[in-house]
């Protein structure tokens, strides 16, 4: 599963598969796509013993996670030592329907992301991350839009997460069902699921002879979300070098 | 938000909303429709102090949600006063870019659901459940599929969450700037986000001359998953009267 050459997440007890190990991908590479093709992850953590678990936008950097701070900010405010998370990232790609409810499944490439969060208090930081956040989802806005003002700075919290473990998985086959199953006249498929971007809808109150800009060019209709996401972060790395 | 003349989920400092206000939803009818629009839930757990963020397929039964025990249920093995956890669905429906950072959105429907969790231990009631977690998703199936083996029985572990409180959150707008930043030449827009399905891939071991069932009519190329699903969780839910 992992290659001493290429560059990988350590295994251990929080991120070993217990499950269909043939689908564990602890390769950055991997890891990375998957994450990097998403917009949203979902955060769990833990206050007094009650588990939460934040669906909310995020991005990365090297192997740091970054989001915006809402609850979860509040909650690491009052733990001066970090709150440990957990950040899961899913792509569902397809539903397979097999000849036995055991053998049904999806298709999916998901991570599980490991570490302790901490908040970004530095307001030199929370600047260059508002606009990190813009500028990954969206190349080159930043330098388009009205820059942050102090209220604003003062609103916004992020949350950065250092990478300790990372595992990915990964299904991507098709129906896979017991051997003397396949005799069975059952009607069986794999329907592919993908999301997809729409037509775009400008604002109403827009003033008239505004071009959509290049680093929004990906942001076609009937584009998929993933795809377009990475391209946008590739273009964003490459600006900054991450 | 709430009224008092519809089911709605109580509100204690678990689920009451710390921001966005205007978003929130208590009412039965909302949350139940975000939950049954969705295959896939991610789940927040806690062990040791160490949380968890599992992405899984589940489904609802009026006030219980129900999924397939996997790390979970080792865990809720282990704890047999039960886990609490935290069930979250996302909808994402639109990405929103204003004419400031500050206000870049998504637009998205969201469930968080709290309760505590505990496996099923009655095999009767796993095996009603196996035909469950199929026929919510394709009306019928478990009846024209392969039935369960005892060993297939016995390897399969079902989680019940009943929903001791939940909380919906929805952003459905458009562009919404500070007033006086619509003065600003920036091009701003909503660009919606849909969930689709593809064209079917029949297996290719099938046998000859086998129908697609009425019960996957729903799922066509081209049309939205969420909307697929609540037919057929309606469909489902219709012939067994919950």
């Amino acid at each position: 599963m992992t290659d001493s050459a290429v560059p990988s997440f350590p295994i251990s007890g929080r991120n070993r598969l217990r499950r269909s190990h043939e689908r564990g991908r602890f390769d950055k590479a991997t890891v990375y796509d998957i994450l990097d093709s998403a917009m949203l992850a979902h955060i769990a953590y833990s206050i007094d013993g009650q588990p939460y678990c934040t669906p909310t936008g995020f991005w990365r950097e090297d192997d740091t996670l970054y989001w915006h701070g809402s609850s979860a900010s509040r909650m690491i405010r009052r733990q001066s030592a970090g709150l440990p998370v957990c950040v899961t990232v899913t792509h569902l790609d397809a539903i397979v329907l097999a000849r036995s409810g055991f053998h049904h499944a999806v298709n999916y490439r998901s991570v599980m992301a490991f570490g302790t969060a901490r908040l970004v208090e530095d307001p030199a930081e929370v600047i260059r991350l508002m606009d990190g956040f813009v500028d990954r989802l969206y190349p080159g806005r930043s330098n388009e839009i009205r820059a942050p003002n102090s209220q604003e700075i003062k609103a916004t919290s992020f949350v950065a997460m250092p990478i300790d473990e990372a595992s990915g998985k990964i299904r991507d086959t098709h129906v896979s069902d017991d051997e003397e199953d396949y005799a069975l006249p059952v009607w069986t498929a794999r329907i592919p699921v993908r999301q997809v971007l729409g037509e775009t809808e400008p604002c109403p109150r827009q003033l008239p002879g505004l071009d959509r800009p290049a680093g929004m060019n990906g942001y076609r209709d009937g584009r998929r979300l993933d795809e377009t996401l990475l391209e946008a972060y590739r273009a964003y790395r490459q600006q900054f070098s991450f």
